[in-house]
């Protein structure tokens, strides 16, 4: 076991630069052990390294007893071991491992950390890819065993590739808005008051009270701008006490959140939010070519595509695409899930692109908050945008005066001393702004196409699962 | 009110733009009626925009009507106004704004938001310098009238400095990471079982059971390690119910967390989280000077010192320069805050530096998954760092072993059944690994040299404070 005992200037090499540069070098690598075959007096092994993976070889001879062959044999899977060998050219390419053009013959080979025999899952079966009908019979991993299991499931190259580019996805967001002049916030998560309207809110004790989890940072960012921070973003957990066992739903998920003061149009703002996730479709399509590559072979997708600038459709042409297709909806009803792909479908036939704005909902549908538009009263000036259509961000000019704040949250029914702290943030001079909401998982989840968020959260939470 | 009833081609120019540069241009500012002073037939008005600000004059004549004089006169502090005008050098510097070169010389003023007429705090007041004693009389404002008012109090030229140079501490630390190799992570807060025995934590209802609030990332920090993430980090928020009315303890705050394998030992993890430390430092020292400078003539401080590699001490050194000073301390006692304190005055005045690492503490006083030194069964490989000589770190090698880490767990009289999900997670291959939380606004508050951690949180939360 390493405690610190002593330091050490071996230098271990990275598995994805054992190539033919490396040939007839003495190198030491620490990996895992992929899997192991023994043949007489020899034994293969295949070494993982994160997304990496090359072919070592013990063999009777001057380097290696019999016995060493028969240790090396023995060692269970996923154990992490120390190798120190020769990097050698193969004649033929090994097609099964990601450094085809050399392989490691083992001189000599530790056990750092030791992992127990049975695996609770096969690595090999967790990145097959889901045949139509398992026509062949290969084993796959059911969702739950993965989420079960979820330190062995995030090793595959698939789950590797999956959050780095997450990861990718929160570094473009914020690089993006720091260069447009944004400032961080951090709001807090734990709040008093239920602000918008006390459903599917979590309660906390706290000490002698109960306090509430916040359903999203929108009160607080709101008082940002009202303090003139002017463009304000911030990351974090959100969580909604929503009894939805669904392909899309989550418990707790991270939410990309903005808000900016504007000057005459909340489209400044609109348009900003747009350029942002399209600078983040572009970053990771230039950035994380090999991760989407990796998801794909294991979940085939068409690349996803964009226009600039960003399709917007107002809400009203939507409803005529819907009803030319079939669909019968009032002009004041919502978007039903079913009816949200259909357009997205719809969308993507007329205009090319997986990326579009539907602005301009009816006011009916929308928060108390949401400006009106004030043009057509049964309008609002609020949007939500899509990706393969479904919804990723939702967002609205707010209302930014007291007076016609408390009469919307009159007319929706709203006890006014719940959001009594919310509404005078408004009293003493407040720009007009707007903002929005982004789920990360979501905008992952949809730029990958895959089709469940449990596979973008990495310990995902939802009505039924709370562990790991 | 802007309800965007149409989008307009008018620039509106930043207050920091109202240079000679712009002198007998006609332009349209936006922004705050910081002070007005009506004196017979004009209007003095300083307009504020962020942190910078402008005197503006209202005077009867070609452009302006006695009623207009009146009306600008009348507008309330902090309302958000439009205004036309000229830029006019000026002769003699004016010292009480930021623009000390010209006025405006209003032609038109519209006023886009009203304030109340009564601001429960006066922002002069809310950046006066505490004088010790009060001796001159002039009005401060306490602590609490200005966390109850918090959006008004954010406007201040001080509390602008203090988040935007938060924000530039977040930025830093990712932006470090990144380059080093690092992947960020989003770890879930709603926990099912208090991993860390069970104190200090918030009890959420989770439908039809109780759930836990996550006192820190640390267990799914060192599930993606296992999961061969290698090297993760993520900034989020953590949770104490711990009933602590200190100047620097939240129930809420906001962790920068890092995990990452090591080869040998783990001062490898020590050195990058040290160096991650030392980056940030030297980033806010080039970006934010201006930011810094600004809290400074509020709050006056020496500049931050650190050294370069940071200086490390262990514990029983540290034990020693405080036994020489007069305490007296046994060899497996904890640092009380006061003698932190002490100590980090010795260190500054014998290395001159304001940062250390403190290594190698007792094994007593670590939680029972710290690694214990192999050559001394009464130390550990674990480490605090400390700014000021208060502590902003805690870190340590994490046992990686099952084993061990039963046997530990067992000897702290800790439940297995309740960490079980947390020993299991190293059964199958683990790597040796270290890492550290930091807490963001003890960084913000000890960098700066503030006082309170209330003054480096937006929206603070402690026993008694869940608003606004």
């Amino acid at each position: 076991m390493i405690q610190s005992q002593e330091k050490s200037d071996r230098v271990l090499v990275r598995v994805s630069n054992l190539t033919e540069k490396k040939a007839d070098e003495v190198v030491w690598v620490r990996a895992r052990v992929h899997t192991s075959r023994a043949k007489g007096k020899q034994c293969f092994l295949v070494l993982r390294q994160q997304q990496f993976n090359v072919q070592a070889l013990v063999a009777v001879g001057d380097h290696a007893s019999k016995q060493m062959v028969k240790f090396a044999a023995n060692i269970n899977k996923e154990s992490i071991v120390d190798v120190e060998g020769v990097v050698r050219k193969v004649n033929q390419k090994i097609g099964s491992c990601t450094q085809q053009d050399v392989e490691l013959h083992v001189q000599k080979i530790y056990v750092i950390s030791v992992a127990e025999p049975r695996l609770p899952l096969q690595l090999d079966d967790a990145i097959r890819p889901e045949v139509e009908g398992e026509e062949d019979g290969r084993a796959t991993v059911n969702q739950d065993t993965r989420l079960d299991n979820r330190v062995i499931d995030l090793r595959t190259s698939t789950s590797q590739a999956v959050f780095r580019l997450q990861s990718g996805v929160c570094h473009l967001f914020r690089e993006t808005l720091i260069n447009k002049g944004f400032v961080e916030i951090q709001t807090p998560k734990i709040i008093s008051a239920a602000s918008e309207g006390g459903a599917n809110v979590f309660t906390v004790s706290y000490f002698k009270n109960n306090a509430y989890l916040a359903q999203s940072p929108q009160l607080y960012k709101q008082m940002c701008i009202c303090a003139d921070f002017e463009k304000v973003f911030c990351i974090g957990p959100v969580f909604r006490a929503e009894d939805s066992n669904t392909h899309r739903h989550l418990t707790e998920f991270v939410g990309l959140d903005i808000e900016m003061a504007f000057n005459y149009h909340y489209h400044e703002v609109m348009e900003e939010i747009a350029d942002t996730l399209v600078q983040i479709f572009k970053g990771l399509q230039e950035r994380f070519q090999t991760e989407i590559q990796t998801v794909n072979k294991q979940f085939p997708c068409e690349p996803f595509k964009f226009l600039e600038p960003t399709l917007r459709l107002e809400y009203c042409e939507a409803l005529a695409m819907l009803r030319e297709a079939g669909i019968e909806m009032g002009d004041e009803e919502d978007l039903s899930t079913p009816n949200e792909k259909l357009l997205g479908r719809l969308v993507k036939e007329k205009y090319d692109t997986d990326f579009y704005i539907l602005d301009k909902y009816p006011l009916a549908v929308r928060p108390f908050y949401t400006m009106p538009d004030p043009r057509n009263p049964k309008q609002s000036n609020s949007y939500d945008m899509f990706m393969r259509g479904e919804e990723i961000l939702s967002g609205a000019q707010r209302i930014h005066d007291p007076q016609l704040l408390t009469e919307r949250a009159l007319h929706h029914g709203i006890d006014l001393e719940k959001i009594k702290a919310y509404i005078d943030s408004f009293r003493f001079g407040a720009p007009p702004h707007a903002g929005g909401g982004i789920g990360l998982e979501r905008v992952t989840m949809l730029f990958l196409g895959l089709h469940n968020i449990r596979q973008t959260s990495m310990f995902p939470r939802d009505p039924k699962r709370l562990t790991p």
